[in-house]
């Protein structure tokens, strides 16, 4: 394996360190799947995940990993999504201070999430480049580390467990889809499918709407996300220095789909097996529906990777039996 | 183990006949679970059954095991609730027919899932006796074989299969808490345990206003079902000839739980795990909330049996994060 800020081990160290921490969460079969090819489709239900989201792991196997000294400066992280969630719980398991920098216009559920954990967010404005200075401050002031939402090696490895879990619940599986942001869920994914299973294919899946990471893979450098406005909300970032290496290496494609497929998907995956998931969440299953040709005939494992729903109202109205 | 209509042999082999048409459905650990003392408390999904309900279990053990000569003939039941579906669905996959019969003021939804699987119900009127007596009519036309939703040997083999896969799953628990309608999934489970495990101790929940098992537990013989209206409309009736010996002889205890649990546990399994089930299928959620001190410290495991919810105003209007 090349070079890059995150090796095997340090995936299998990972998995050690959070596993007093997170679920081994199921991998599902699906009753049918409308319109769909594959010999089996499975989803891996990191929604049903501590904090409803694979971003436990990363955040888990971060803070666990801070030697005495710096667990006790405490983490820092800005993010409006379920990294500041998810490094707000970490802490507390750890017992040690986490300021979460939150721009002023995130969704009062986001908000209260953290300050159900004990933690109350610093406000910062919306852009980009507000955030990134806040927790800069807040860094300077207090010595904090800070743990980037997805570009920070023990965060991609964190992510990485997912996968190994995977590879070990579902042997006979030969494809797996994965929703991809900032790309810390892709790259710990690959990184650990390369070494424990090569001949598994890993596939991408992203909103057209935030589509850096498809025009990033075929440019062959990091590209901007133009809108932000994607109903996935968690996949509006565009990948970063430490992902992209390890994407543009080992992925077999980046897929992108619609917005009425994702939407369509939360309603579908309802209906298929019963589980809430979020839009974010969903992507892997509506690229599994839009691009079914290439997933004929396959065996096949979506990464469900987030279960908080705040748009209820895309839940099915009516559940059908059969 | 004392004589039954079910012995250890028949699971045993029931697993092994359903195995290609059903699930091994997951075993999901829960998020906190408020007001709760267990020291885990974990569910068994067969609301993520084929038919998204256990009942598919039994039916396709019966329909399977029947010999070329029966299976010609076809099978008949009358059920308004899940079983009627399963036994169409099972009949379809062994590629016989399956007279259902069903009351006309069925709703609109479980007559839909029969008809999704080719079989046109056949209507009567809404008594248990008219219900009976048209299965009767039935079975002297066609010769079809009768299954009964509950009390049928075969269907109670093929119910106790759950309680072999949570024992595999989890090994580690000391107890499991059973939905009691007709006490099919029950005596199952009960025998099962029995073999495997018996030193795990199996509850069984019941609704307030569907106290019949309760009550016969109680008195030592079969009381009716003195009340119908429980929002768990797949437990009003009560228990059997052949389930109600087997739950008396093994159940540690049987647990009422009332309406409003009911409703709330729901909402707190969609909370909690991003699950959707139904009011009869999370009985045993309620109990456990309900009969808490009963719990405390222990390693549970509670079978949500059933994932038909029709009422999706149950589904909390707003999820939390944390």
């Amino acid at each position: 394996m090349q070079n890059f800020a995150v090796d095997w081990a340090d995936i299998e160290a990972a998995a050690q360190r959070i596993q007093p921490w997170v679920f081994c969460t199921s991998v599902t079969e699906l009753n049918e799947f409308p319109g769909n090819s594959a010999l089996s489709v499975r989803v891996k239900c990191e929604n049903q995940q501590r904090g409803f989201a694979f971003k436990a792991r990363g955040a888990c196997n971060a803070v666990m990993k801070l030697d005495p000294e710096q667990a006790a400066r405490g983490v820092v992280t800005h993010s409006s999504g379920n990294h500041a969630a998810a490094l707000a719980w970490a802490a507390q398991q750890r017992g040690i201070a986490a300021h979460i920098v939150m721009p002023q216009n995130s969704a009062g559920i986001k908000l209260n999430a953290v300050r159900r954990l004990g933690v109350e967010p610093i406000l910062c404005g919306p852009r980009g480049e507000d955030r990134a200075l806040a927790a800069q401050r807040v860094q300077e002031q207090t010595g904090a580390v800070f743990i980037h939402p997805f570009d920070h090696p023990d965060v991609i490895a964190g992510q990485g467990t997912v996968a190994v879990e995977i590879l070990r619940q579902a042997p006979d599986l030969d494809t797996l889809i994965v929703p991809v942001g900032g790309g810390g869920l892709l790259a710990g994914t690959l990184l650990a499918v390369q070494s424990m299973r090569p001949d598994v294919k890993v596939y991408a899946a992203e909103p057209q709407l935030a589509d850096d990471a498809y025009r990033s893979f075929r440019s062959g450098h990091i590209e901007p996300v133009l809108r932000t406005d994607s109903i996935a909300d968690g996949l509006r970032t565009s990948v970063g220095d430490l992902t992209f290496p390890i994407i543009q290496r080992y992925v077999e494609d980046i897929l992108c789909v619609s917005e009425q497929c994702i939407q369509e998907s939360v309603t579908t995956v309802a209906r298929a097996a019963r589980l809430i998931a979020e839009p974010s969440g969903v992507v892997s299953l509506a690229a599994l529906q839009e691009h079914a040709h290439i997933f004929a005939g396959r065996r096949v494992v979506a990464i469900l990777s987030g279960g908080n729903l705040d748009r209820m109202d895309l839940l099915p109205a009516e559940l059908q039996w059969v």
